[in-house]
């Protein structure tokens, strides 16, 4: 199972991979969960404390890494070898493997497609090469999937909440999605908070589109600036996501 | 007046630079409003009509234009001529300039610097060469500003939500802003519905590092799923925005 949960900054896209992170792990012998987004913390929200997070490189910043796989001239190798990144690595808490990818910086004037390739060939390797769940938070960007290998993932979820932005922000989604060969995409409404934004989000998807939704959880939001999450905070959403991962292995 | 604002997605960012576009659009002569965040919709938040701004085609995907600049061979221009293109290309809104950069591609085997180092060379002459307001909404990775450009930038507001998220992502920015040479960067905190928000935020930032709060604005979040705002929708944002805007004049 290949899972993509893509949407726009903020709509709670981190919070709910990692719910589904964390109900695959309870099921299945490995879950490696793959943050892809520079704006979020994927970390964090699986339990990893914030001072282990924090000294976890990205393999973006991997630099001798990358030089030694991907050579070091002015020439670069299109497909690196990757199959061991995971291996050694990934951050291991329990029976799920955490790998952030990083960002790859933009804002000089060299060239990053070296780093970019690197990425690249390792989502191919997770989406292409490996027998277990995968689960990769990625942003609006949906930069590290490339055509080839976005047929590896078996769903993306796309998560919105109840605002017209966020939808917009979907429907584009949807359709590099669609563009690069993804099979089936599904949105999720999240931070339902009453019946006339179900509605809402309800009436902005053709019928089938629509995987499911999940209630707003004040809980959430108030343990937010907490360092680390109460037991008890964000238990509705858990089971929302839970009830979700069940039709979702089912489509 | 160069303002840059930045965040990490869903604090409220293009709120508050549509809220500074606004305001200063009533007291000075030309406001170039320029959204910098693929993930962001400035558009419809400063009053562009939906149908209308869905028409704008953002600058990355101005091809001919691009190749006509920057030379169409494998070799291409670093410095291509982009002096004219706000007053040909911007969206006209009373005195307001509207330009979206768009999202250069990142998701084919395709080297897109060319694309990339167009949209630096446009944001570099906005930053440099021009006497009005800029008020340039970015994403959290402010990935359109190089070195030297951002020397321009007078303000680089961080906007933080009263989570630990957005806080962590805030010191993100701080730092590649500083390494920038970015010379000011302040942060506001968004979404103040309590005291304890208001000093969870206070607390994260030293002396002199905040420019102010803006409280919870429920008729924003209200109007979010409407296609138009209502003019009363954001009302007291945009009068706490006014506030904080004479502060920032004054830093």
């Amino acid at each position: 199972m290949k899972l993509a949960v893509s949407g726009k900054g903020g709509v709670g896209k981190t919070t709910i991979a990692a719910a589904l992170v964390k109900s695959f792990a309870r099921t299945h012998r490995l879950v490696y969960a793959i943050d892809g987004d520079p704006d979020a913390c994927l970390a964090a929200a699986i339990g990893i404390p914030e001072e282990v997070a924090a000294r976890l490189k990205p393999v973006a910043e991997m630099k001798e890494l990358i030089r030694a796989r991907s050579g070091s001239g002015p020439i670069y190798r299109l497909n690196p070898r990757v199959d061991d990144v995971v291996e050694n690595y990934a951050h291991r808490l329990g029976n799920i493997r955490f790998l952030r990818l990083g960002e790859v910086k933009k804002g000089d004037s060299e060239c990053y497609c070296r780093e970019n390739t690197f990425l690249r060939a390792l989502v191919s390797s997770l989406l292409l090469e490996r027998g277990e769940v995968v689960i990769m938070d990625m942003g609006a960007g949906i930069e590290h999937l490339a055509r080839g290998t976005a047929g590896g993932v078996d769903l993306m979820l796309v998560v919105v909440e109840p605002t017209r932005n966020s939808i917009n922000t979907a429907r584009h989604i949807w359709k590099m999605a669609e563009d690069l060969g993804i099979k089936k995409i599904r949105s999720i409404g999240n931070k339902i908070r009453s019946e006339k934004e179900r509605k809402f989000i309800a009436g902005s998807f053709r019928n089938g589109e629509l995987a499911g939704f999940v209630g707003y959880d004040e809980s959430i939001w108030e343990s937010a600036m907490m360092e680390e999450m109460t037991p008890q905070a964000g238990g509705r959403l858990q089971s929302e996501v839970e009830m979700l991962k069940k039709k979702i292995l089912f489509l």
